[in-house]
């Protein structure tokens, strides 16, 4: 086993605030499925964090949130717009078809965000009857590339979603790292720029298990439930993901874990644009780095380091931080990098 | 909050055993999705446990587990076999038809369990374009009515169902209550038998969450993961249910919980034997008893305790013990039940 | 090939006006998928005939009608009612389930028709989150077993069912079999008894092939189009069935093509109750007779006609008349059932 | 109505041979679904036909073909590949992504055809359980673009899909227009080139309706009558189909239907190339064409004539020919057309 590893931010453990949570929360009997008074009251908190007349609810992996949100939204006849990068298009091996049984209408990007001048030329939203109408714009904030919509983006992308109508779906499994970036609120970036529904990602950043799906549409969703059991997403003991959210939220823990991850890829980031023989190709935005350098460096680190090669052809890898990345860790990366640069 | 229920075992808690091996799994990086070498140590010896060839992962929930079993199993033409109480028919809000797309042929019962007499008159396996084909039959050992299928009998259904060209998949939520009732390995009662495929519950007897998976027949299940990652049951932090399962098997754990939630249950049905106003109408076999009992005292109960009608009708209600459900428990019961009675 | 078959209505030929029709169209080119005025002037003539602000379509097969029908009324975690005998749970392998991957809850009866006290312990829509919510209660007008809702029937039905928020499909692929028997307008079994979405059959009924689809609640039913394409059940060169559909409408051709079919089971029914050695198992209301005959004559009677077993245990066979019928197919069945009890 | 279109080839009527066949056809009584001697021989005439060992069977529409052929070959968890113009993907409301539940990965094309070249960087076969597993090459033979692969195209083709472990599927909607074109057996550019499963399109090139669907792997297709039932594409009075395609096999009427729309586009290519106002964007090498003109011109001829705008904003028009396009509808479109652009 590799002692570091940048693979990806859920290489990581657990926060030690949220292992003192789910302990606490270990106390005698209660009810399953979400009826305890402890997820009553997080899903309260939640609620008013996001802002008015939002309806929360748990789910337990990050496709489950994008399945669960989805399908609330859509009808097999429709379409789901996407960056081709994009988590559910790539990595969530068909699971928004399989639920959804609708199109996926998939858009190249070169940052792994969408626009609509992207989106504009794939509408077939005529009501003709051989086409797939469009519902749905999905995208992820930040992004599969790393990158970041600006609260002015997002505007956009939302009031030209809605023109055309259609819904927002935002899949933040790392809104937690978009939020610290833009140094702003979880609000300002879903509920105040349009978004109709979100998932707020814990186990990427520090939780055990667990992520919350919030609906800004909740006359769209009053469904959710029964979608959110269809799909193996309702789990038993439910007071366990609550009194992990209860202490993710507390004193703003969501941020400073996501701060955390966010700095060490920043400081990743200066040090690797020190080095000559190394390049970046994507903006480092948040809280991971997707940087070309010579092959045979990329081998020599794999011995001791954990992490994915990301285009095999052009010798581009992908390095991620998270909240218990530390300054030590990069240090270490950087000068074995720099001695597997001599020759 | 009530301070006992006897509503269902995913009101307990979860075993100090369990905390302590999730906490001593976080430490640094893991890789995620299964390939730690915790994950990898632990699947083999659950591979062991069961049997020779066999195949073992791990799921989230135990609706996971079986949706995850059946979809290796059949298409959309077949028919699936299941008992009209079966937890897939009635508490998984429609999740196989969701994700198998066939058809379910439930099949009425006394006691919740089926046997080639049931089944008979409903197969339809001509081969004849117009009829769903069967090709499952699912049993859960022991039942949602908390009976209990002998050695004996699971073998005679196997027997029954690979006659027919029909495969048998075990909804195993309860199996190590099943194990500990009959006094036998879990291996008897799953490949020693027949079983094609098998769930082996934690979530229920003590564990925080996970389910594992086994099948016996690799060569029909060997896209498992796909369909695991495609339904939202893949696990990123995989080295804490393995963590789980670890201590699970440690010193049969597994069977240590079980034992206390049948032997819970076996006093309770002795003790509710001798109230006269009180009828048992199923047999106490595992965790789980049917009580009918006056309305009035029902009614008086429920101020205090938590647990379910199972048929307004007949004033009939269920009863769950679990690893932490003690004799102080049942004496405090059946004490305000027999109080309840008096006029 | 068998001179006389009752093996189903659908083994009858096609009605010469439907023929004429048919080669009349054919003169020039025409807009496919519906666009051609032919198909808008019928789907006018339709939707006077069965009554104010309803919606029609055609489509071109039975099962084609009802899951075109079903998918527009309900969800993924919905359930539909149906009895057990229904096409849509025994004929159709499982298309229900497929295209809506819906539970299909399937309710025993004794004659094919659900009635509120058989539907009402299988009723589950509490709206708790385990159990798929009941949505679409559908029966077939005439049923499989040939009998007959009567209008009352289908007034309480329907009653019971928009009671329950849940709505009324039905299967008319013999619509025109059961409004000759009621001797009744096609409006007064569907409309007026408050039907939400009815099928009028043509392809069993002296059509070459086509269903039109009536939707009584256009506002639930703006998508059926998307749905006919999606389901395959958009026919392109749409003239072909406009056509026989209005030759099927002038001067109710439907009704005197099910009038003899009807009156053919009569004459069938009145000459098998004279002879002491059969019985007839349901009552002979429309166009289908389930006769119980001994088991050497219906192995005779094999070798020269067309029929289906129905229940081989009780020597139970199903004989079918339809609109190419005649007195002389049927007197000569009789006579050579009658020399087959000569011992 | 238009006296004449260019819209599209299902815009034309029904051969007289074919209605001849249909009325020889309507005598007595025979065997619903396929069961009937007609069937049966037709069924081997075709089988004949396309070459030893293949299973042929009949099916309703162009997309019931499509989606038949392919649910024989993927689970949910595989990916399609698909031309971004391919019927499947533009023109069919998303009906393989409703009936498979898979990934249709779209490949971007100038000419509308795929190459190994063009697939490679798509592929992500790599048994990762994050990725959907190709499995299904889809192609149209001839395209939506109205172009041909050769047989030297569709030999590599189908030796690189078999090499990386997947299957070939042809929508053969216009299979009789390639054959024509390359002047070639059925067999030489299916079996012969090692496709797996392929459509024979009938209603686009003279019949009233009907397809066949040709096997070549009937070992991998043994459910197909399951999956054609079960998605509504089991026609019940299947002798009139059979009938329709005994007459179209006949003297090879399929070429000569498909041989005079192919020689009308070449004609329409011919007089259109001598107009320099005029642009053919794609080579001519079946029966449709793909236009540039002036947009006034476009204007002016559609109140005449049928046919769709295949690019609004480059002004591209789409015209095809059918087998009862004649020299005479073309000469007076061209001296429309030419009119049109006079000053």
């Amino acid at each position: 086993m590799f002692s570091v590893s940048f693979g990806s931010d859920n290489h990581s453990g657990v926060h030690p605030d949220i292992w003192k949570a789910l302990l606490k929360a270990d106390e005698g009997f209660a009810p399953a499925y979400g009826e305890d008074t402890l997820t009553l009251e997080v899903l309260d908190k939640i609620e008013t964090l996001f802002g008015e007349n939002c309806q929360a609810c748990f789910v337990m992996t990050g496709t489950g949130a994008n399945v669960v949100a989805i399908q609330n939204l859509v009808k097999s006849f429709n379409a789901i717009f996407c960056a081709q990068t994009a988590h559910i298009n790539v990595d969530e091996c068909g699971a928004v078809q399989k639920f959804t049984q609708a199109r996926l209408q998939v858009i190249p990007t070169t940052d792994g965000k969408l626009t609509p001048e992207l989106i504009g030329p794939y509408l077939l939203n005529n009501r003709d009857q051989h086409h797939s109408q469009g519902k749905v714009v999905s995208i992820a904030q930040s992004t599969e590339y790393g990158t970041l919509y600006s609260i002015e983006e997002l505007k956009i992308l939302a009031d030209y979603t809605h023109h055309q109508g259609m819904l927002l779906q935002i899949d933040g499994a790392r809104l937690a790292n978009a939020a610290s970036a833009l140094n702003c609120s979880l609000k300002d970036i879903t509920k105040d720029i349009g978004a109709d529904i979100v998932s707020f990602g814990g186990t990427k950043n520090g939780l055990l298990f667990g992520e919350a799906l919030i609906s800004f549409r909740p006359d769209l969703t009053s469904d959710i439930r029964f979608y959110r059991k269809q799909c193996t997403q309702l789990y038993s003991k439910m007071r366990y993901i609550s009194a992990q959210f209860d202490a993710y939220l507390k004193n703003e823990l969501w941020r400073k874990n996501a701060s955390q991850a966010n700095a060490m890829a920043t400081l990743f980031s200066r040090n690797l644009l020190e080095i000559p023989e190394v390049e970046l190709i994507q903006p480092v935005q948040v809280n991971s780095l997707f940087v070309k350098m010579p092959g045979p460096s990329i081998e020599k680190l794999m011995n001791k380091y954990h992490f994915y090669i990301w285009d095999e052809a052009k010798n581009v890898v992908r390095l991620m931080c998270s909240f218990n990345t530390t300054e030590k860790h990069i240090v270490e990366f950087i000068s074995d990098l720099k001695n597997s640069l001599v020759k």
